[in-house]
């Protein structure tokens, strides 16, 4: 059938162009981020936009669907990657054609709008500031998510959830989630006695000079896996990794009394860049090359920050070179007291500064909230009440006002409903593959306790990244670890971490 | 013709489109420069080439030319800016269909090549290692110049040139420079004697901190008028200017034992930064809204950096900051000295380094030996010889190698044919721009004196930036000093500040 692996050829072309507008965005968000000067920014959103469109257009042309069905009707003759790869290109496409052209422009209009609000009513801790223009949002966000449904079936959310977590399921969230939900406050009510008991460790004292947090960040990036010769590491207000498999972009913040601010937030983020970097090169520019969704990227990173760099292995590594870095003297400075402050449990209202044992509470209460708007189960009017009487049941604290409530995250406010879940499916995700790492690969622990990274990188570049998206996110889980998706590896972490340790 | 008004509203849009994909392209070029790490060259030579097909394409499509031709039949209903930006569509269109994609794309990849041969061939000033290279490149840019002469009408030579310099003209050139070439050798005598009757000046001894370079160049840049929010200054092995006019982007390469290199630099892509951001503002997405051609534009960089930059007015508002800055000492940082400093005269072999008397000879060499090898009259065997023949003809010195000779520039081998003449041009366009404004804003050159370029600038973005492409280099020209390009200004100034100053 050479008409049908023409059809494949020409769409293999048109989607090596749509990648590359997507790098080139991507490398003007990056540049937005970390250099533009601050006048810089309405040209900027110029620039985004119409990339943004010229995307589109190429991805809906009516060619592409032509294509599509030609390529189909002889798929057979495809080789598994080359299926996987038709089967991705669809599934792209008919994300990017379910919803009319206007929506989509009024959805991002709004979210604009919105965020900007939200900046201002965030300062102000007034959530009654931005309600109408959140209102704006969720309606559009709605039909967004109708739109899209009665192409790809399935429940509203899971229509929202596609974007990040292809084949992201509600019924499988809520019953991960309720299962997390009824294990974590009893946990950590246990976690907290015993901390107690055993007393604070101690916080190293800075200042801490930011060249050499700068130079020790760049150190531990590069023990993880990340070459400098084809990755940069700078400044911005919120850490983000981003760039091409080929030129990597990690951003940081330092904080100069806290170094394991910005330390951890780098470990983080190089996490998810070993993702991007793993990902198959024969397939760089095509959708099934590309990293499978938000939940396994958050597994990359969670396994190197949480899993990885704060194992009692890798403090027997590093805590040596933190203390000559900042010439720390005593005991402080010792692995046991570094490891209990990495590993210490704090419930507190801002989910960025949470801990692996409180981040699922509230992750779980923004599902929860999210839901039931979208659903119309909860008015925007009780967002403030809902929320603050959720946090208090699953971390026992009441926020002081809606700036360390409901109005914290940036997420529903730039229309990014359905984002949440992806959070702490990816710290199942993590725990479950590390598990299966060390396991699989007995040089993987024993490496981080020498800041040797290369066996546990091998072994995730061959089972994870190098995978790209040719299997889905619980058939990748399920080859790589023996199972799909599922919270009993992360609980056992927990549990051996918290309270066995 | 309401058809016709329509098919123009399309044609904006069209453009406005394929400006943005321009900027987008500027952006990625600046952070080649500056901040790529050195892996990344592969991935963004991707993305350059394929937004460059896709800039390509939205300017060839049919229905462009379709478009074109409706507009084109009720061009009576535009006004005067629309008119002539309707003739810069065609113009743009026109020279975009001229070349077959095939050879665009063989001469693309025929002049990476070669660039990447004569980087080794200059490192070892083996002209026969590049020979070969360069004569594919010469082949497809002449045949490039011939699709487009089919086209355009006019020379070869002119058909290369309309990249750079749209209306450029052989016979124009000619004439100036035969002028120049008449005039530059008995005046460089003149001046090296007069120098030499007078004794050197002294060199203010390094090394000058990095950072106080900086922070020197950037109250400069200021001071003639860039704003840095909405401008960055960066360094890069070759300093230039990029971005777009709201989010300008130059930069620099410092010398630690001559603060001079980098400040000059600066001032120069600052004058480049001004003409952009000068532009007028309602056409900034339009043909009609772009500089007009390279020979205004290197006009205003030379403007700034040699007849503002080094005039005495400006070292009696810079040599006091100069010696502040640097903490200098002695009559070495007096007014008199630095500035016989900014405007000594040394032949020498390399153009980049050459001061504003010998620098059209080097110019005036290269547009000689280029039009002879593009019409056949030259070899490419005879041109190391020919080079060495006329450089000491002109300036009266001998390179030692090829490498000072005919390998050390880039243009020709990476296929920019034609530009060379645009330096000169712009700088016989400077000085004749200069002296009208001075004329006609009797504050501009009293401000220098008082670092205050604000009267200076206000004149040009009048009568020279704001005009974007609305009227052709000569028809500005007239507007703004009274008459066509012309040497005589250039010759005068050079005769007042070199022999009777």
């Amino acid at each position: 059938m050479p008409n049908a692996v023409e059809a494949y050829k020409r769409l293999e072309r048109r989607f090596h162009d749509i990648a590359v507008l997507g790098d080139t965005i991507r490398m003007l968000h990056w540049d937005q981020a970390t250099m533009m000067p601050p006048l810089g920014a309405e040209a900027r959103s110029e620039q985004l936009a119409r990339l943004e469109v010229l995307r589109h257009e190429r991805l809906t042309a009516p060619d592409v669907a032509a294509l599509l069905a030609d390529a189909e009707a002889g798929a057979a003759g495809l080789d598994p990657w080359q299926s996987a790869n038709l089967r991705e290109m669809r599934r792209i496409a008919d994300m990017a054609s379910a919803v009319p052209e206007d929506l989509v422009a009024a959805q991002s209009r709004a979210s604009s709008l919105c965020e900007m609000t939200w900046r201002a009513a965030r300062r102000n801790s007034d959530f009654a500031a931005v309600r109408g223009d959140l209102q704006k949002v969720l309606d559009l966000t709605r039909q967004t998510a109708e739109a899209r449904a009665a192409v790809l079936g399935g429940s509203l959310y899971d229509a929202l959830l596609a974007e990040y977590e292809p084949g992201g399921n509600t019924a499988v969230i809520d019953a991960l989630f309720d299962d997390l939900a009824a294990f974590l406050p009893d946990f950590l009510g246990e976690v907290l006695a015993k901390q107690q008991a055993s007393g604070p460790p101690e916080r190293p004292k800075g200042p801490f000079a930011i060249e050499t947090q700068r130079a020790l960040c760049r150190e531990m990036a590069a023990a993880v896996g990340l070459d400098f010769e084809s990755a940069r590491m700078d400044e911005s207000a919120h850490p983000f990794s981003s760039g091409v498999p080929e030129d990597t972009r990690i951003t940081v913040r330092f904080n100069e009394e806290d170094f394991s601010e910005g330390l951890m937030a780098v470990l983080h983020e190089t996490g998810h860049a070993m993702y991007e970097r793993g990902r198959p090169a024969d397939w760089r520019y095509q959708p099934v090359g590309r990293a499978r969704g938000m939940v396994l990227h958050e597994s990359q990173s969670l396994l190197v920050e949480m899993q990885a760099c704060r194992s009692r292995e890798f403090y027997e590594w590093a805590a040596p070179r933190l203390r000559q870095a900042f010439g720390g003297n005593g005991a402080v400075w010792d692995v046991a007291n570094l490891h209990r402050l990495a590993i210490r449990v704090e419930p507190d209202h801002i989910r960025v500064d949470a801990d692996e044992v409180t981040y699922p509470a509230h992750v779980i209460l923004r599902y929860r909230l999210e839901t039931a708007m979208l659903s119309g189960d909860l008015a925007l009017g009780d967002l403030p009440g809902a929320w603050n009487e959720g946090i208090r049941g699953l971390l026992g604290i009441t926020p002081p006002d809606d700036r360390r409530g409901c109005l914290q995250d940036i997420h529903w406010y730039s229309g990014a409903w359905g984002y949440f879940p992806t959070y702490t499916l990816g710290a199942l995700a993590a725990a479950q593959i590390f598990d299966a790492a060390v396991k699989d690969e007995p040089a993987a622990l024993p490496g981080l306790a020498r800041g040797d990274f290369g066996p546990l990188m091998a072994w995730l570049r061959r089972k994870v990244h190098g995978e790209g998206s040719r299997l889905s996110t619980d058939a990748l889980l399920a080859a790589a670890t023996g199972g799909p998706l599922d919270a009993t590896a992360f609980k056992c972490h927990l549990r051996r971490r918290y309270l066995d340790g």
